[in-house]
């Protein structure tokens, strides 16, 4: 019966949010614009393979499907608008170039994220395809950067982390696949204790001594720019490490000026189903949850026939906004209801042409009940001026 | 296989589109701001209940279906943002006052419309709530002609309806529901000879002589402000009827000077479900269908345990970029990798905060294969100047 509750962990953004939302909204597209980056608006439903292209079996859980009516095949409601990006890189713009993308729209899960509590974020971010090198990566850390910048947030922490380092352990000991799996999911969740014991079974089974211990030190390469040093010093020195520390060092001093804070976490796998190279977070004091992740990803499009190098960011900005310093909900001016007044109507639209909101009254409205004016128009010596509601009674 | 294949009449807006849609948006949301119209931002998903309150059966089809995993009950993703709006003005803001709301988002369907031949739909629109009478009805459809010319739609031409002349027939005849359904789906497609049928078989059981003639009459009542006039002699002298016809006739003389022509539809049924009074259809010449609807609808809040009157319009953006003069996609400019050189970086900002779109070279890109740039950045007497690409070379 009660027909205006929502499900749980689906919200409204009333006006005040709402009003927030969209400034922060423009504010980031402008940017992304700007550099450059193309807006595209990929479709809310698409056929499941397509949007599960490159992605793990958790992307397929937290997604909503419904049978197309008109195939009879499955549709998933999009739970992430990345996949959609390089699906349109790949076979729509299909230019062998450098192509920059940008997007902006809500994606749906079928359960909250366990910290954000949400179920429909709303996704804004940027993707750059067509160059491999760690440039990219750069353009798209600092694009973030100034995106929060522009957005109100103030003291940003950047986390680097670099697929790779694992990636080549993994490959060089020739591990199987479901042993990798194991492995992964003992040093995302830096469970020691089991990682210590997989890497032992490893042992009995085809873990060399030099694996066993670099995978046993990742957990604990976490930290600042020493945390590097120490790396290199004591993780097998593959050519493919040392790329990627390397990466790591360049970026994290191009950036130093432009943030609070750089840290590194050699362990960080978010993503690994799909991430290939750097791959960053970004948090702010208020969050408890990272405001913004990316990195690189050069293999999705693949599922799509055409792998292309891919690097990029998102974001969900109901979170930023609700992180932002930006309040400035503004108040319109109350204009009586007057129809026949030519110069009351010139006025009017004068006001509303300088972006002023001019709120008409109604016959037989209670202008007393009219919210969000703090301003009204009134007759002068002849003339229609705007004065305060405190002021002019 | 096929995996960049999307469903039939769901479709990518790829960058030129979707930069037109984005601008549109703007410039109409914008339109709605300095009227006084507060943003608001439903959710994508809700209880089925709450998505179909107060309309018929024909958007229960229309509309995707989910099972919630944390309620175990249905959700629907909305097909229609108006229901979302009144839940919110009933609910959430509660004012007693006139409440203005505005939206603009996607929503989706099973099966394409006919005509525009799409199921995911761009929905911008503007309600107000808490105001019965003809000049908040006069209100939405001015904002609308206005969010029209801003979006570059030349001449329009308006068509009205009221909904109070065929319920008023029904109502003081006494016509049961199931009868009035089969005369509503008669004369929703103008389809005389059944409803001629209808009429007679009425006789036998209830129609009077009035009744018969005047719903009989109804589908040729059709055309410019000649109609209201034949209308007022030949349909019967009920105060609603007369009310209706004067509201029709005030309106299309106030908006006359604004649209090319206005026509008035008395057998204009759309939305009977749920409009109770003025309804009105906007076209232009280019589109073989409506490019905006909209009405009076004072019923729908019931469903949320709070009537209120309440007027508004909608439309697709999709469909109105399509058909809008505006056609500026706009061009970069293109900057050489130079991290090192200060003047360069400082060039570069200065031209993106002033709107310019400006193109990072990478290095080991093709520079050839950038799109969308039609100038570059280049060094001329130790200063960084733009210059045409044809003319720099």
């Amino acid at each position: 019966m009660r027909n205006w509750l929502l499900p749980e962990y689906i919200e409204d953004a009333l006006p005040r949010d709402a009003y927030r939302i969209e400034k922060i909204r423009r504010l980031i597209m402008d940017m992304l614009f700007v550099h450059g980056y193309q807006l595209v608006m990929p479709p809310l439903l698409e056929y499941v393979e397509s949007l599960l292209a490159g992605s793990g079996s958790g992307m397929n859980l937290r997604m909503f499907k419904v049978v197309d009516q008109l195939s009879g095949r499955m549709m998933g409601l999009r739970a992430d608008m990345t996949p959609q990006a390089a699906r349109i890189d790949a076979h729509l713009l299909n230019t062998n170039g450098v192509t920059r993308l940008c997007y902006a729209s809500s994606v749906v899960h079928t359960v909250p994220d366990e910290i954000t509590r949400t179920r429909e974020p709303f996704q804004i971010g940027a993707e750059l395809y067509g160059h491999s090198e760690v440039e990219s990566d750069l353009e798209i850390q600092r694009l973030l950067l100034e995106c929060l910048a522009v957005s109100g947030i103030q003291s940003i922490h950047l986390d680097l982390g670099h697929i790779r380092v694992f990636r080549s352990l993994i490959r060089r000991a020739g591990i199987r696949a479901e042993f990798e799996r194991e492995l992964y999911t003992a040093l995302s969740a830096k469970d020691t204790s089991s990682l210590k014991e997989l890497a032992c079974t490893g042992l009995d089974e085809c873990l060399d001594k030099t694996t066993r211990e670099a995978l046993l030190l990742l957990p604990e390469l976490y930290g600042d720019q020493a945390i590097l040093t120490y790396a290199r010093q004591h993780l097998p020195d593959f050519p493919e490490i040392k790329n990627a520390l390397d990466q790591l060092e360049y970026v994290a001093k191009v950036l130093q000026p432009y943030v609070d804070k750089v840290t590194f976490d050699l362990a960080d796998l978010r993503g690994y189903h799909y991430h290939t190279g750097m791959v960053f977070a970004a948090y702010t004091r208020k969050s408890p949850v990272a405001i913004a992740l990316g990195g690189r990803y050069d293999e999705i499009g693949k599922s799509f026939g055409r792998a292309r190098p891919a690097t990029g960011f998102s974001l969900d900005l109901k979170l930023l906004s609700r992180l932002t310093e930006i309040n400035d909900y503004p108040q319109g001016i109350l204009a009586p209801w007057k129809p026949q007044d030519q110069e009351l109507a010139a006025t009017i639209k004068q006001l509303r042409d300088a972006g002023q909101i001019v709120v008409a009254e109604l016959p037989g409205g209670n202008s007393e009940e009219i919210v969000g004016c703090d301003r009204k128009l009134v007759l002068q010596n002849g003339k229609w001026e705007v004065c305060q509601l405190s002021e002019c009674g």
